[in-house]
């Protein structure tokens, strides 16, 4: 009878529940939760801002634990099976089909109309389908990796980790190329670690507040610029100062602010490359100030623009391998993570939404006396 | 003494003045032309839109003539050695250097800050640089094609046939697409061909007027709509009940409208490829109304939104082979084409400003009373 | 009760057997052929030269027919339920797993390991598994496309369509590029037609026996030369002698004879770009009169050589479209077919071997008396 | 009146001359030579292996040094003047045309047939135009490159840095991927290097002789064999033990034998990409003992194979951003150099000729009782 921390509706606050144990049907499995990521979406879902939730649910996407029970045969991309006790993760993206125009044509699995996203758009009806929880259900299908890494090093990481490893991988930076990064939060902040295990000569960030730019420095950015203190002109001439003058040759927008979206391709060289992968949330439409012309700003430039949309196994599969690394695994381990019980989930939100904490945690086994980080 | 057309100044009318004939340096030479073109472009010449021409300058980049004097050796690409007589064309950017970061390290030669182009940023300071004029002097780097083509076919391409042909090899058409071509001008025209000699299944246009649209049937568009019978939300549904409600694989923005630019956006399918080619001028900032929405239109849909700036020699080269070939120039053989000589450079320039002829043509020696196509 | 033609063993002659009726599992079908193929690779089976084949086996991996029963629900791409009566065909390669290494990570289905061919890796134990048969027994999971084209039409590309298109997409043919096609048959011809649609200037093909040259010139080939009446210097002259002495832009090698993948990096320009789709099957190793010299016929060469296996949905999807299309089938209705029906199936395979017929077909229900074509 | 070493003819020992002081064309400079390559090309040079070579020449492609006296003007790529005394390199290829077909239609600027190469083709009739020199002769047109890092830093890169750029960048490395590279020598060590920057989890290396695997474990390998106690089978066995069974998802060939070309394809995994970067000398064709076989090597595996052909000035301009920074430059700082002055040439030779030192510099001004490292 696992206990569950649950978001009941949109703008209720976080509840916790005790569930029945679920049936395990063939081929599927029972985690006992060790860590479970509490991210800026988490937020949206909170206020209602995502669209397509079935309320209520259990959030909580990316999670590790170990393996508490396997019905059959539960196998890794490898093909070796998977037992229990095994400490796993999983791609909380569930259900791709195979089958859709999506999946076969397009071959864009992260747009396919079928797929579900444990913690997000599977619901409490779905069973025990979010992180925030003593226990997973891993359906059928659900594609887990053994961790090596340790799970605090692969939460620093957390869902971020995926996400940044798809926008550098659309980025296509080329050996030592210049690399700008809007936003300071996790994804951020994973973005200029991967940037610079993919060949960037420098990366430069511009975001807020300090301590986040701290981690930023941390995680091997260049240069910070903290937005709060410039303005666009200001931050434009101090991009153009540290590139002779072009601009950056990729630009990862990580956000969450349309207006970033504008000034990704003002501060990014001619032919260069901008992803866009900070606006997962309707943040409604550009305000006019901004004054987006597409003739200087897009089509004279000759710019790509690359919005980035979720993720899919091989990012998460080699974002774990790269995590799992001794040798790579040390700008994730130094991160700073606070972790909660479950009875602390209210607070986590409140201390993610306020930008107090970098990366929150819920363990949901952690005495509740403990949870300053 | 050549004669030749002269814009003298931003928003004055084309004046004619004989001039004297230039001293060909080492390895360049004088060209009598054929044909010249009066393009879009040119109209904005002559209103003064455009950033850095250096009036007054002789208008018309792309042309069409015989070799009149080679002053030493002028080779094309593949080495052969061009004769008087001969009749040719030119890429009409000259000067990319070849030295500098955006030609060696970036590759991008469209933005090569040393890159002149004949009859814009080329005034008559600099010579016999524009085709509006009874010859033109190739100097020395200037990249000729001997022309197998009628000239009258190459012309019905013009400008408009490598700049569509770079847009079309930037929308990465795959087979059996459909494609959505925005804006029935020149551009939009030949985009409809190439992309249709590219592979892809069906070509979608919107634009106006009837007589265009009439043009783009004829260059083999699958169906047409009418931009001023329709509104936004009549053109996406038009859109998505031709492509199973998805939205075009590939849309080419040709329009010259800043509004065009985000429908471009949402009447592309997820994950689907957009080619913005139609913003060449600055036509100012998007307008409130348009409601750009960074998330709806571009980040959730995982699209990439590219620019397309000029064209280089390959696109040049390789559009000069299609229209050449007999199998495949029939789609320009039958564009309709409206001759002017110089005398009548303004006559033209206000009927291509009012759309009132698809495709204009400065022809210097014509007789005047020929005029009417 | 349907009749069905198996090869019972390898080198053994193809027998006639009744065999029972199938119970449909839930989302299955089971379809009245209409049309099957007899390609190279039903030869090979026969002659027991692939690795992995269950026999006995029921050949026929491409076929078209009607839905005869459906249980359950069987779906298009598109989402669109299928009904009784509908003419359909599907995807050859089943149960590309979705859940392994090559399909998840390297997204390399056409290696999945778990992916089984009807046909070819599907045996007679798997049940209905071949079209040389009355009926088909479509098995969940199986990816049907509702069909417009005409069934001949459409059986004239065949499984050489998808494979084709395969290898011109992998080939990244750019405008104007001039293709050499090596090898007549019928991936060779399908290659030409979808070489041109691709946007080629000119496909040059090198083949034999004359009258497959004959199908070739009709498909589009610009020129063509007899393999027999030229040795490997007079191929590299000719193929030199018609592309300004630099080679191919693109060589899509499709002959089944090692030696040509030799020749078609020597027939290439450098930095060009080869295709290797005729060896799918174990021919031995390189002749050593071939005399492969790595520096000179590749590393200096600057080429790109590809080897291309299988075909995954999109390609058949994308073929499907373009041969249903009437401005663009034309190429594949002029083809010349040969019609047997089950009981000369062996006549069939005898006259595929022998080059005697370009196309071979079974036709379930065709009376025998109808032989010839 | 600068001392030079100098190949008077094909497998003549270098000797001394004292050559006359240059006049400088306008644009063009005058270089102190301060260190200069020995490399592979060198002694295949001496030893009368390459084509194209205008002997009696200087020897040395790439060369750091001061730059003594300039005439007019020297601009690096950003535009900026160069002045007398800075320190610079510069890349060794000139003179690539952009006129000609391959460099303008197919891009391909290693491939242009006006290219001439400092110390290679270019000879001793073409001026002071090669390393092995008190001073070179830097024509117009030369592109240079002011150095930041340290002299001897650059030059553990030396030659073999841009080329292994190359090779790596067409290897189009994933993030997390595994690399094997073939071949210890310097483009195998940097090939080490550049993948790990390049995001590659783990790079194997199979070389000889020890203390060369030994520099490959220092430059990041994670495990190394030497190929003289390994057959092929072993290697195989040893790749695949390495990599799930599955072999490497990028090979990159850099040994000089026919064989490795082979063998690479083999030790790669299905649908991987393997670079042909070893075969820069003609080294006749593969052995019959190899046994080829295109159907298994190639086509079924759908494999890339890639020729790498020399560099181009933003291989040569990347690769010197990264060795001049401090948090990268680690990797070449610690490598073995072992120097030499004009002197000692033939001896620098015959070391590298016998792999008895991984990198040989001539050092022109260097004392003679110095050689030893």
């Amino acid at each position: 009878m696992p206990l569950a921390a649950i978001i009941p509706a949109p703008n209720s606050p976080v509840e916790l529940r005790v569930l029945p144990a679920p049936d395990l049907e063939p081929d599927s499995a029972l985690l006992n939760v060790e860590l479970s990521e509490v991210c800026g979406t988490d937020v949206y879902l909170q206020q209602g801002r995502l669209e397509g939730v079935p309320y209520p649910l259990i959030p909580g996407h990316v999670s590790v634990g170990r393996l508490n029970k396997i019905r059959g045969e539960l196998l890794d991309v490898e093909g070796r099976a998977l037992s229990e006790g095994d400490r796993v993760t999983f791609l909380d993206v569930h259900r791709t089909c195979n089958a859709c125009w999506y999946c076969l044509v397009a071959k864009a699995t992260t747009r396919c109309p079928q797929r579900k996203v444990y913690g997000i758009t599977y619901g409490m009806n779905d069973g025990l389908c979010g992180g925030w929880a003593e226990q997973i259900y891993l359906k059928p299908g659900t594609r887990c990796i053994r961790l090596d890494a340790e799970p605090e090093t692969f939460m620093a990481g957390g869902c971020a980790l995926p996400t940044a490893l798809h926008a550098v991988e659309r980025g296509e930076i080329a050996f030592a190329d210049t690399v700008l990064v809007l936003g300071s939060g996790p994804v951020g902040i994973n973005s200029i670690i991967l940037s610079l295990l993919r060949g960037a000569l420098r990366v430069l960030c511009i975001g807020a507040p300090d301590q986040r730019l701290d981690a930023a420095l941390q995680a091997g950015a260049g240069d910070v610029l903290n937005i709060e203190t410039a303005d666009e002109c200001q931050r434009l001439e101090w991009v153009f100062e540290r590139t002779n003058g072009r601009g950056a040759d990729v630009t990862i927008e990580a956000t969450g602010d349309p207006v970033a979206v504008v000034q990704a391709m003002r501060f990014t060289r001619e032919a260069g490359r901008v992803v866009i992968v900070g606006q997962y949330t309707d943040h409604g439409p550009l305000p006019v100030e901004v004054g987006f012309n597409p003739h200087r700003d897009l089509n004279r430039k000759h710019l790509d623009v690359r919005g980035c949309w979720g993720s899919d196994f091989s990012h998460f599969y080699r974002g774990a391998l790269i995590i799992s690394d001794p040798l790579r695994s040390a700008s994730w381990a130094r991160m700073k993570l606070t972790r909660y019980n479950l009875t602390q989930a209210n607070e986590a939100l409140a201390d993610v939404a306020s930008g107090k904490v970098l990366k929150a945690l819920i363990q949901p086994n952690r005495p509740p006396e403990l949870q300053t980080a």
